[in-house]
């Protein structure tokens, strides 16, 4: 951490968060800050990127056990090194994880800069949100906490609103935080002309935030100190303590301390922002970046006819979507969930999400494509006795040394090279070669390789769900089976020691 | 064609249409008559089994050689035998197609009965439908042509209308057919009380159809007798002699017939009768047999919240919609396509199916499913070197014998046994067994057994459409490559011998 006393400022991502209002791009096991809702990138990556460069130290990024393959693949592909990556036990809101943060940083360095920001909103010019930055530098070098700022433009009920007091020298303070207003009470506010949007970025001293929570929510510091003492490192993540985080209340920041203190500066952030926190906003800021007539925006596998103030967005070129004479509409397909909603209900859509989990439906909460650490699989055809998969391998990842009890596999490379173990027999299967796994044999996948494996699984069996699976040893510290396969199930062969549960936070398979 | 003279009355289904107002569940090929809209036979089953019964003859099918295998089929599964189905060699309307059928009907008995009825329409009471018939059957007995008409309850513009003429006995004549109209004009002959939609139901005796062509059409006489003359039956199908056919006019029978003749009467159809020619007309049906709260019809994959006027389909459980706030709308979803539209622009689907045609899109035309003689296949993943398939082959049914130039294919039986030729090999493969095609085999899938062969067919190659065969024999007279392939390709293994290309109509693959 020798990064936090040189003066750096150490950005710290909030990726824990799994909203809705983007439902069915954003769900519950994938949610949006790592999906690309607008441009090529994810939102989290933009967000590593912005944050990157000669004024910053490696980031913080605070997420949870579902979600730390997702960051830490989503990461690699930045190119942003040395990030460290924190494994909150159970969600509890921001209030503890900036103070964990804090609290790492000020390890280091009491004086040390934190950043810390969303990892879903969208800034597009980083350049000017630098600058901007460099600015409230200074403020913060007061002692001052600083919160970001939003000069609204319409009386959005979505956002808080921040209460301006006088000019103090270079700087205003926040007089008052107000939650999520009316619209009516949204209108008065912009009507007054005082009050920003909180953006829900802060800059502070380590110390400084230390101190807030000192005095305004002093039983937040033994139990998060303590799950920090507690933490332990595991392949490239920090895992929290897990009984003290657990006793933490669940609170906002904002309702810990912004509400509290009195020492709360804004400095205003000029350059464009978004919060892209429901599809009305991400219509908005479509509209305001390719301006068209009718303010109608399609993307590739969508067609518009006759159609005004509307977002059409296909789930790709294999599930085409198409309006006819719609007003003031969001339409969103996936390739498994269609939303079709009046533009003016786009904060409703969690209606959609309950309605559908009521229904046990697996749309409500989950994607087909399912990732896991050594990479990702998909259902291609589900039927009653089989099952058809696409299964990619990143190169050098392996699949957990397994057996099934009810299903056999049949396995078709289809790119890359794979290499199969099978009970005693260890081989490379290229593409166009196939493999059968017999149900009850001792198997592994593993990609030796510098290109992923693609290949297609056939299962075939009475029972196919996921639990029918004894994992023998696994590269990732996913739970294992106690005991080894014995001689003759394939044990002498495989290159490992027994290893024991050493996560159980883990949930994943295969 | 005893029964002909026997007093039964003939049903002659059109089935060769192909409207799009009903994309994306009806495309043009496979259109709505073979598709399930209300209920769980498809509307071709639905008015095959309406036709059937002691009063009716077997039924002649009119459709075309894209349809032939599809109507097959279906008339299988409906158990009705005895069925003649005509191929038409191009689509030339209505008015050449009834006049074959009456040509066919008259040969055996020019008094014999003839019943023309569309294949896409609703008519939910079979029983009510009957005893309609049979007083029409009185009134064809006088020479007349009987139409059937329907007392209509809005005033439609999709639907032609019937002026009736004074009561005459026991029926009433048509004064005048009157083509669709404009929503004023349709209102104007709702408020007059003297006008019938126009149901496409006709009832007559073979020879009067021939006389009126003979009054007001002749020159469709001689050219659809020609084709009947050059006709040949090919295993289940009657193909009509395709240089006539192509000369003859493209017109429909009420603009050849029915708007000159002064023989026409009326019979009124007073059962449920809908031609489900939009999706207002089956939002509109299906409200009126489960009339919900909000005229909202849902189905098992769909969700309505805060909805009013709203049709919801899904495209299964595997791809769920969500309305949220929709008022007068139409939501279709397809597996490939999804349709939003106003209620109001039901008429206008088709501007959908132009853009996508405009595109490029297949969704404009046809379904992932591609339906075969000997079954279906649909492909599950495409991507750049691979693509899997789920194909399904009918007990009995047979693949033509071909080779790849370019492709390798691994199949993976997961239900039934198949007999798989490859090369000189002969073999049965069986659920959760696999065999290699290598490319360039000779090959050839049968399946022998009493249920259906599924498999999951895994290609590897650069180049992977479906023009990239060469086909030694098929059961199906597609054509086939005119020399076998050599000793050494797989030539003695196999019990057939080459077949010329025999029908020029047939563009399958596989």
């Amino acid at each position: 951490m020798k990064d936090h006393v040189s003066g750096k400022i150490t950005p710290v991502l909030l990726a824990g968060g799994s909203g809705t209002r983007l439902w069915p791009v954003s769900r519950k096991t994938f949610p949006k800050q790592f999906s690309s809702i607008t441009g090529d990138e994810t939102l989290f990556q933009a967000a590593v990127r912005r944050l990157a460069g000669p004024v910053y130290a490696p980031p913080i990024v605070m997420t949870n056990a579902d979600f730390r393959f997702i960051v830490a693949g989503q990461l690699e592909q930045t190119g942003v090194s040395g990030a460290t990556i924190v494994v909150e036990p159970v969600g509890r809101n921001t209030a503890p994880a900036i103070l964990a943060a804090a609290q790492m940083v000020a390890s280091g360095n009491p004086l040390g800069l934190v950043l810390v920001a969303p990892s879903d909103h969208m800034i597009s010019d980083s350049a000017a949100f630098s600058a901007i930055v460099t600015k409230a530098v200074e403020i913060v070098k007061t002692g001052r906490i600083v919160v970001f700022g939003v000069r609204p433009d319409r009386p959005a009920s979505a956002y808080g609103y921040l209460e301006l007091a006088d000019q103090e020298g270079d700087f205003q303070m926040v007089r008052r935080f107000i939650e999520k207003p009316a619209t009516d009470r949204a209108a008065d506010l912009l009507a007054d002309g005082n009050c920003l949007w909180n953006a829900g970025i802060f800059l502070f001293q380590a110390q400084a935030m230390i101190d807030e929570f000192r005095n305004h929510a002093p039983e937040f510091l033994s139990p998060v100190q303590a799950s920090l003492d507690l933490a332990r490192h595991d392949t490239d993540f920090l895992w929290l303590g897990d009984e003290p985080w657990r006793e933490l209340p669940d609170r906002s920041i904002d309702y810990a301390i912004m509400e509290k203190s009195g020492n709360i500066a804004v400095c205003r952030l000029s350059c464009h922002w978004a919060d892209l926190g429901g599809w009305d906003s991400v219509w908005h800021e479509a509209v305001a970046a390719c301006p068209t007539g009718n303010a109608v925006v399609a993307d590739e596998g969508a067609t518009a006819i006759d159609c005004r103030n509307v977002l059409l967005r296909s789930g790709g070129d294999d599930l085409q979507v198409v309006g006819i004479g719609l007003r003031d509409m969001i339409v969103v397909a996936t390739s498994d969930a269609v939303l079709v909603a009046d533009l003016k209900r786009a904060q409703d859509v969690r209606l959609a999400v309950d309605a559908l989990a009521a229904k046990r439906r697996k749309q409500a909460v989950a994607f087909p494509r399912e990732h896991r650490p050594w990479g990702w699989y998909e259902t291609l055809a589900r039927a009653d006795r089989f099952q058809v998969k696409r299964i990619m391998v990143e190169p050098g990842a392996s699949l957990s040394l397994q057996k099934h009890m009810h299903r056999s596999e049949h396995w078709v490379v289809v790119s890359g090279t794979a290499q199969v173990t099978i009970n005693d027999d260890l081989r490379l299967v290229s593409e166009n070669e196939s493999v059968y796994v017999p149900l009850g044999a001792v198997h592994r996948m593993t990609n030796p390789g510098k290109v992923p494996v693609i290949l297609i699984e056939v299962q075939t069996g009475v029972y196919l769900e996921e639990d029918d699976i004894i994992r023998y040893h696994d590269q990732y510290a996913r739970p294992v089976h106690p005991q080894m396969p014995v001689d003759g199930d394939g044990a002498e062969a495989l290159p490992f020691a027994a290893q024991a549960d050493v996560n159980n936070a883990a949930r994943h398979v295969s």
